[in-house]
């Protein structure tokens, strides 16, 4: 018998990306077992996707109902002890629910829910029933984001007195130009996506990593967001002002029509006595500059990092990792906490990121729509 | 008899670093022969100057006054023709309007004024005297500045449709934090420098560059600034969201509490077919990013440069030019307009640059002041 | 029942980082199942080993003997199809041998053998044994590496005219200076790791990397090796001249005493045309440098890349893949091979890569001994 | 009466380049005057040029020996004090040799010499004059070159151990595939270059870096050269391995068909205790790699830089200077020398390092030509 976990996963199946991405982050580690799920809506498509992944079919479900139903028969120690949820972003929410009030610990793809409402709604939720729960902002996971992190906890930058991020692409220019496209395609239509396509799906990225890595709460925004046809109900480009207390500001710039950027994502916090900056792009290098000195550029894998870097990191320096090393550091947090072992709660985002997340979304979209004014948060 | 362009100059003596700029930039194409001028306030301290510049002190004068009376005296073709003012920064402008009444041309640094309503003023004296005056927004000089003016001009990137400046400075740091300099500085007193330190100072450059490049008009503003301790009336820091129109839109961000930033000032302009990114430190090269193309790197001197871009570039690919070339440019091409030559307007920034300089510091004082509100400019 | 490839491993037990690499890229496709191998000296060991990674220990067996006549047994739709040599660098070359001639195919960490006469062996005992056979040369798996590759293979960059190929590192440096740690580090004494420690280790990485990319075999080196200290008997630096044809120049240069240097890794390869380079420390970038041109940038995942580049993206441009990613393009494409599907033969090094590893590192070593003279590869 | 230095100039006229960066650099600091020379072969056309750079006509001469003689009628404190030799390069020995017998200081453009014994010739001239003498290797002037030679002189690498120098450029490539071009281009012909043109052009420049930098003498070398084609005499690429002593090694790689590459210098000097790799085409950039540490990217005018360094700065850090600023600090130097002011040795290339050049030149073809054999320097 594997003293693997025992995983299952809703969603991910046929030619997925993110299906790729979670199986490989799970396998990363020796920790998790694949032993069943719901992979799409086709019962028959989800047993060929099982075969075609080389798992058992026995515990392949036609959907979530069934799954849980037949996952309870089993005594507890066969039973699915975490479940992925990577289905499309509507069903993040009820599928989440629906799984907690189960008894199942939960993996979740972001965005977590559609609304602030349902956000709260699922904390409870998890309070009530004491479920593990992780939200995969996947880029936390980089060795050099928690060292980023770890350091300004430690006070190496001192006070933090500003914070920068961005997050530019350029994917949905194509898009937006073309009348036909942009008022067909589902990211830009709230029903199917929420109210805000930019800062839903990569500002909240950005949102979410200024308070990973400086540990303070924003407190208030406003927020200039760019729809660039009148026709087009959706944001897909923004500029967001943040307060984090009455001297500490910063500024957050998302984009989908920054032309020619591919996942362009950089925070940059300064504090009294230094500042760190960190790029998506290349994940493995973190800049820190300090007045009148040398900027120094820190690497994964050595002995000067934090605990908390040193373990996502499985080779020595000079050998790159990427973002599904990423993934599988937060797979491997959660782990730990699946099977009660001591964990830094920095190993990966919760509830938490979750409901400040759509809280963030919700209220940059009202800040924009009443005249970009201020909105607490 | 010297055919060179016979120039004065008002300020830099000593060891002032922006004299050093504007002499070597004035030598740099055989085009200027220092004649005269007041570096002093002293005239004894300006003939000493003189003297280790190794330049005749026969047109050293004690003051604007007497070099005016003086220099009028002269026959037309012995006069001298045009004259850098590198005072301080409040003898700008009534040193400037001097000169121009009197019939000089004026390269003059910048600020330009203390206000936009002297701005407004020398604006007309200029025009009433039909004077030649450049402003020295010496970051316009460089050829890959030049270039992706001249390439968005030309459409290469397509419409543009965001426009994203930075310029970050952590110079005032150690000054900020401390009680007794922050209140002693000069640059932190309206007083001496007018009523905005960052915005006054660099992100009227971050300004200026933007409609320079873009060639577009910013027509609102809403800023948001920083001064991080109660008792500091100057904004040490700030955010400015841009209009240029119903759809497009930019953001420009300045500080001077970045810690560890020496000059990182840098422009991305995004348009519908392309964007382009500029950055200061690095003012050599020019990415051009195209939806699914490789990015492509620009360099001086190569002949797919267009006129201007190379008109500022002296040596072959491969051999760095810096910021005194791109004055030596500015330099360049003023020798042309005294001259009669033809040039190209975009050869050197003038009294409209400055204009909308002065308006924009205003403006977004006023906006940060009235609650971070839209303000026309 | 899986259809899975069963997978056997030898060695990579107990904290073995090589042993995480292998995995997590056996992984990574959900193409390999492990069902069984010797991972440790003591089956104890190997069986806990088994225990913590979470599979079945009924596979898990003494030695190699053992498993071939235990999986021999087995029918062979259940017998392992592929087993990885991960066990230390002398064992790599009889344990091969002996799966390939007990039916089994192989993939094998590098160096594949501890002298040329043994790879010249292993290369008939797998033609006589139609096995299959992977040498895990990491790097050729990068996407960007590939694309190198196929440019070059296209013509698009000219006929090849100069080639340059850099491996520094540092991480020798404490150990050479020190008297006591030179002469007791494993690396460094010849009957433990072969006749040479730098181009043995990593110098043969440039040299496979130089043959895989320009698809050009280097017919004569001339080497000038450093062993820094005279009681030093192994190079631990080195230059080594390289000739592919009458006019076909190249250079290689490794070194462990590059102090500061962590694995910097770099091709270049000049052509008519153009040039291409690459670096292995910021390995999803790929560098075309034509003459008057703008330098591009490709990176992975767009469509302009070759399919074989492509076949190694499993996400999106602007997604960072790194060394994992790339060691699982090697598992993917060993696994199309031992599937029998259709597969391009740049998908692994095998054989002749190692065949050719080893002559050069032999007559690296005698070029360097009999006086930095000439020789045959 | 102007207390610049009297600077005289042979060459540099009509649309020359070089001429450019001399005046410019002569101008940079107010110290030098140029009050007269030989421009070009005609009279008529030096005299043009003269009054094109605005400078008077009376002391423009017809020829170096009217330069000699009439200056010497001259009363010493009018007389010309230092000429610069930027002929074509044939005539920089002659020239330079007559100049300094006729007691002028000398400000010579590289190559000083056709060969190796003109250049001992010159050293002995030199030395019976007493005459100063400056060798325009322009990179050594950037504050970032000096800052790296001043760290090694420090020890702040510890004790060399490993030397590595690139000059790549790729701007023959179109000449050297074109039989007729390449044997009509004077750079291949030995008659009008010399007997080496890549060696002789580019390589020279890294072989005086590295004894610049380092402070060492290379003892010996062995050099592998490419013409490419059979019916070209000269060398437009090569690789030179070098020794400074029995364990301290190097390699010095030069090419003028890498195509794309522009001046693409750089150089890595390896110490027992960290490295240093700067690099030409973004010279403000100094890397210092220690063991396990971050790296830092020292950069100019900081306050932890050396005085030397410091000495050739002109502005703030974050303002980039360029080539021209480099030749200004060599020109710098070399007034401090003509007005017998103290200076720093490094302050300017000189007779030794011409000797040395010419050394390193004929050595390395002789090398090459005896079949790639070490020859002593």
């Amino acid at each position: 018998m594997s003293n693997k976990i025992r995983w299952g996963v809703l969603g991910g199946g046929g030619d997925s990306l993110i299906g790729v991405l979670h199986r490989v982050a799970a396998g990363m580690f020796d920790a998790y077992q694949l032993v069943g799920g719901v992979f799409n809506v086709e019962k028959a498509s989800s047993i060929a996707f099982a075969e075609q992944i080389g798992i058992p079919t026995n515990r392949i479900y036609a959907n979530l109902d069934e799954l849980i139903s037949e996952e309870k028969k089993l005594p507890e120690n066969e039973r699915i002890q975490v479940v992925s949820v990577l289905t499309p972003n509507f069903l993040h929410f009820p599928m989440a629910k629906q799984l907690m009030k189960a008894g199942f610990n939960v993996i979740c793809e972001k965005p977590m829910t559609m609304t602030h409402a349902e956000a709260v709604e699922l904390e409870t939720i998890q309070k009530q029933n004491n479920a593990l729960f992780a939200l995969t902002h996947t880029y936390t996971g980089y060795p050099m984001v928690r060292q980023m992190k770890k350091m300004i906890a430690a006070g190496d930058i001192g006070e933090v007195q500003k914070v920068d991020a961005q997050y530019y692409q350029g994917w949905i220019n194509p898009i937006i130009h073309d009348k036909e496209k942009r008022s067909s395609t589902w990211r830009l239509i709230p029903e199917k996506s929420g109210i805000s396509c930019c800062m839903g799906d990569i500002g909240v990225h950005a949102y979410q990593m200024i308070e990973y890595m400086t540990g303070m709460d924003v407190t208030s925004i406003l927020a200039d967001l760019n729809h660039l046809y009148d026709d087009n109900q959706m944001d897909i480009d923004g500029t967001v002002l943040l307060r984090f207390g009455k001297h500490i500001k910063g500024v957050l710039r998302a984009s989908q029509i920054a032309t020619g950027e591919e996942n362009n994502f950089s925070v940059s916090v300064y504090g009294k006595k230094a500042g760190l900056r960190w790029e998506q792009e290349n994940p493995n290098y973190l800049y820190l500059l300090e007045d009148g000195q040398p900027m120094r550029t820190l690497k994964p894998g050595h002995v000067y990092n934090s605990d908390l870097s040193l373990d996502g990191t499985k080779l020595p320096p000079g050998h790159p990792e990427g973002i599904f090393d990423a993934m599988g550091n937060i797979y491997k947090g959660m782990a730990k906490a699946v099977r009660g072992q001591a964990y830094d709660p920095a190993e990966f985002p919760g509830m938490r990121d979750g409901v400040r997340g759509m809280q963030f979304i919700e209220t940059a979209v009202a800040s924009h729509q009443e005249g970009n004014v201020w909105k607490q948060l």
